[in-house]
């Protein structure tokens, strides 16, 4: 199964969520057992030797692709979520959107010292959540070793603002 | 490590999300890489052998088991979500809480005809939004399987209400 194979099983679903906006649903990956498991296996070989110790997933999708990542790599997932949704101390970040601004938590607690943390979403657009997720990370202690999503939408430069984090995709539009 | 060990590594944080509630805190459980592995190992082994054919998985705490489980049975995920996050053509389902009404969407062609279907969340407490995740899954054309928490309140008597679904746990209090 190539990446190609993989991109096939991603569905287009134009106008959502605004008019205009042609969307990446990723139900039609993951709803494909083999499919899914490819794209796990691809991460994983990728982050096998690098001495991670610790995979950050970002509410709510990042947390499909992260936990068995984790599991793979033999390490923890630390949860990265919006407010209200962590019970114990967190920190919190507030960046903008297009419409807006958003807030993101992380326990203050999640990471060991020294953590090498593998930063999970599925999607890369532009970048403003991801960048805002690796702050909140760094604050609570942890090293960033490289941004990786299933799908990135290159058109929107998302990973020229994310410089100099490494940022690593499967599936390029 | 056994089921003990598992429940000592989940955090007790009083007066989350209410005053008066303690809130069983999962991420000090999934922070630790074997006692995740512990996890997912415990609920695959259940059902290996019981031809399921898609695992589904409640928003959000329920992706980070569901994922794995649903990679090492071979099949795929099946996201159920709060309103207007899934892109395509979905059925919705309103249920009651404590204080007032949640809704929640899956998408109508989530499932392949003769879907036999393993539902996962992280904690069974009063048993609303699962069984109302079931009538979707069913109002979808999947047979559910068996219900499966990683942590159940048996104070609450959910898995009374929920009968004659099957309920699984593996940390009880």
């Amino acid at each position: 199964m190539s990446n190609q194979d993989l991109a096939d099983l991603i569905r287009n679903v134009p106008d959502f969520p605004l008019p205009g906006i042609m969307f990446k649903d990723i139900t039609t990956l993951i709803g494909n057992g083999p499919a899914f498991k490819k794209v796990i296996d691809l991460l994983v070989e990728r982050y096998r030797d690098q001495n991670i110790t610790a995979v950050a997933g970002i509410e709510s999708r990042g947390f499909i692709f992260g936990a068995p990542i984790a599991l793979e790599l033999g390490v923890g997932l630390v949860p990265v979520r919006k407010p209200g949704k962590l019970p114990a101390e967190t920190y919190q970040i507030e960046y903008s959107l297009e419409y807006g601004t958003n807030k993101l938590e992380i326990h203050r607690d999640a990471f060991e010292p020294g953590a090498r943390v593998l930063v999970i979403d599925d999607l890369l657009a532009t970048g403003g959540t991801i960048a805002a997720a690796s702050k909140l990370i760094e604050q609570a202690g942890g090293t960033v070793v490289e941004l990786a999503f299933v799908v990135e939408l290159g058109f929107l430069n998302g990973r020229e603002k994310l410089a100099p984090y490494s940022v690593h995709s499967l599936i390029q539009y």
